[in-house]
């Protein structure tokens, strides 16, 4: 019944580990993971230490210093949006969600198994939700008290104007959250400049760490008025604040390898020259990956002045050979992983940019993209001009 | 504000880790956190493997075959326990918790705060729940719908007789929830003879993971029925184990690393001899640390026939020189880990027998406890003899 140690054991040893163009879990660094290598109690000082720096530095990351905190919460982002939404809308208030993709739908979902109204405004995947139809809401309901917006909808790869929306936001006095999930370190957020009260990433996405938690930054003001209105114990934002402002711990068990793994991510992002040289790399991997399947005929879901340079996503060739799962498996037997499409109105895949990932690895990968092209004898340059 | 590299590169690399004589994060095998330096994506074959591999070896640990099943859930213990309460007590249910420590406490406080009704049965910190009591509830409140019952108490080390109320439970035909987050792996539980529906462990205790998510052992047939039960998203038990069951992937973004070093100390637990051999290297672990402390004059918190072997509370000796935080700190500078009391009756501290830990590990730290004793100038066993 189960799988014999000779089976697992080449693959777990000596293969090498496949290139991730994903939107995570990521290819991260080798001296990332190394900083697992170890064994520290969740109430040691040196452990506390470690999650004190991770959190000023989060702080940093967002130009939030002095009015903004940090909170870490364990499990993946989805997570962390959760412990935002079910921690910080009062009981009676109401959620305006700005949506064009699956991760606005997602926020709706979370409101709703919370029983907490909402409003959906929602617009078509390849559009940005409209600043004035926010501000026409605001205007128009007085009982919305919470605003959420997507940053850089994954879905798409769309990015979303989330400093327009804070204007209107703050100007109608309501609370602002972002989720920022995939592009929180890899494009510039001014925190007080975009009015956010509450956004949430996570461990595992542009900081290059390892999966486990989800992190917010928090005006702090924000977040002790919304002390109290936890509807859960696990995913209490307030307490879990709380506790790592008090004596510096978790108040449940920590994921200690993942937090040892994400502060020396930290570091190298630090040295890497901090998040405007991150988002250059990763905006050259974006370049170089358009330019090369630009060439090779595919053509991109979105408008380029809509799309980011975290991920993009590419309409299936119009190829009677064309299959994805065959696609797929082909790029990841050559070492290449890529990702299905999540869109509702268009079949396309997806190819990330982020992670420890470099023009050589994209180069890589659209050699192996044109050979499996070939070797499933899909013309698509030719197909087009016919 | 940043701790310099120089501050804490020397602790990240050449010191040697403390041993954790903890009920968790524990000490590992360097081979399991060895399995961490890797990254997969989430959505591969070889992950997805790795995921049914786990899931079939626990159901197996629990002698469960067939009957049972298990999920995987992000987070902590906690976690676990709140995706259990959350997600399988309907609307009208109501839960009996058998309380005698912080953890049957942790179950009322997640009752509450998802406003589940519930029946509180204390007993004492250093007595066992009575199962004539739990069978009087059943009998006068037919809205009883679930009972939940702690195996180990960590907040002691009591062991609860988990089959003498699964027994009473099964007879008055209520679901049996059991918290067995630090025996399981230990103690031999099989679940059928102890008429579980729902138990839950994490991946930091006696398998001798990292830390990272918890897992959930569950009877089909009750998992099933409890579908639309959850009062959350992220922590909607019927739904993960449904994504588990269908493509094998998680919903969101799993710890792959936890994960990788999990089914690593899975292979290594098989490897030792399985349950019985792992409770019994702990067992000698107790043996020593019970037999050496009370040399030096220490008194346990509880009578040997309740005391489990995997953790123990020790009253802080009655000499004015003693003060836990001293004696904690100065162990800790000599490598070893011990930790705080939880007891809401008397001055304890509390000494683990589990994780990666054996009878030389055990012997160094009494060597510690006595040197330490030494220089705080506390002659306990004198002071009794007076």
């Amino acid at each position: 019944m189960f799988l014999g140690l000779d089976v697992l054991a080449p693959q777990l040893s000596s293969w090498r580990d496949k290139a991730l163009f994903t939107p995570g879990p990521l290819t991260t660094s080798r001296t990332v993971k190394q900083a697992m290598l170890r064994d520290l109690g969740s109430r040691d000082i040196e452990f506390i230490t470690i999650v004190k720096d991770i959190r000023n530095r989060l702080v940093a990351l967002g130009d939030g210093v002095e009015e903004y905190t940090s909170v870490l919460m364990q499990g993946s982002g989805t997570f962390g949006i959760e412990s935002v939404v079910s921690s910080v809308i009062p009981p009676d208030g109401k959620l305006l969600v700005l949506v064009n993709g699956a991760y606005g739908k997602r926020l709706l979902k979370i409101a709703n198994i919370h029983k907490i109204p909402f409003v959906e405004l929602a617009f078509p995947e390849n559009t940005n939700p409209d600043p004035s139809d926010l501000e026409k809401n605001l205007e128009s309901d007085p009982g919305i008290t919470h605003v959420a917006a997507i940053h850089c909808e994954t879905t798409t790869g769309i990015i979303n104007p989330i400093e327009d929306y804070g204007r209107i936001v703050r100007k109608h006095n309501r609370t602002y959250i972002v989720d920022a999930m995939s592009s929180f370190g890899a494009y510039p957020i001014d925190l007080k400049k975009c009015e956010i009260d509450f956004l949430i990433s996570s461990s595992n996405k542009n900081i290059e760490g390892v999966p486990g938690f989800s992190f917010v930054l928090a005006r702090k003001a924000a977040l002790i008025a919304a002390k109290g209105f936890a509807r859960t114990l696990s995913l209490d934002l307030f307490a879990q604040w709380e506790g790592l402002e008090g004596d510096g711990q978790f108040r449940f068990t920590p994921p200690i390898h993942s937090i040892l793994a994400f502060r020396q991510a930290l570091i190298e992002l630090e040295q890497e020259g901090g998040v405007s040289a991150r988002g250059a790399r990763y905006k050259k991997n974006y370049e170089a990956t358009i330019s090369a399947m630009q060439k090779m005929g595919f053509k991109t879901y979105l408008k380029p002045e809509d799309q980011g340079y975290i991920i993009t996503s590419f309409y299936y060739p119009d190829h009677p050979n064309f299959n994805f799962q065959e696609f797929y498996e082909r790029l990841s037997e050559k070492g290449h992983v890529i990702y299905p499409g999540k869109l509702t109105v268009a079949d396309c895949f997806r190819i990330g940019h982020i992670g420890r990932l470099g023009l050589t690895d994209v180069k890589a990968l659209m050699s192996a993209v044109a050979k499996t092209l070939s070797e499933m004898k899909i013309h698509i340059s030719e197909k087009n001009e016919e």
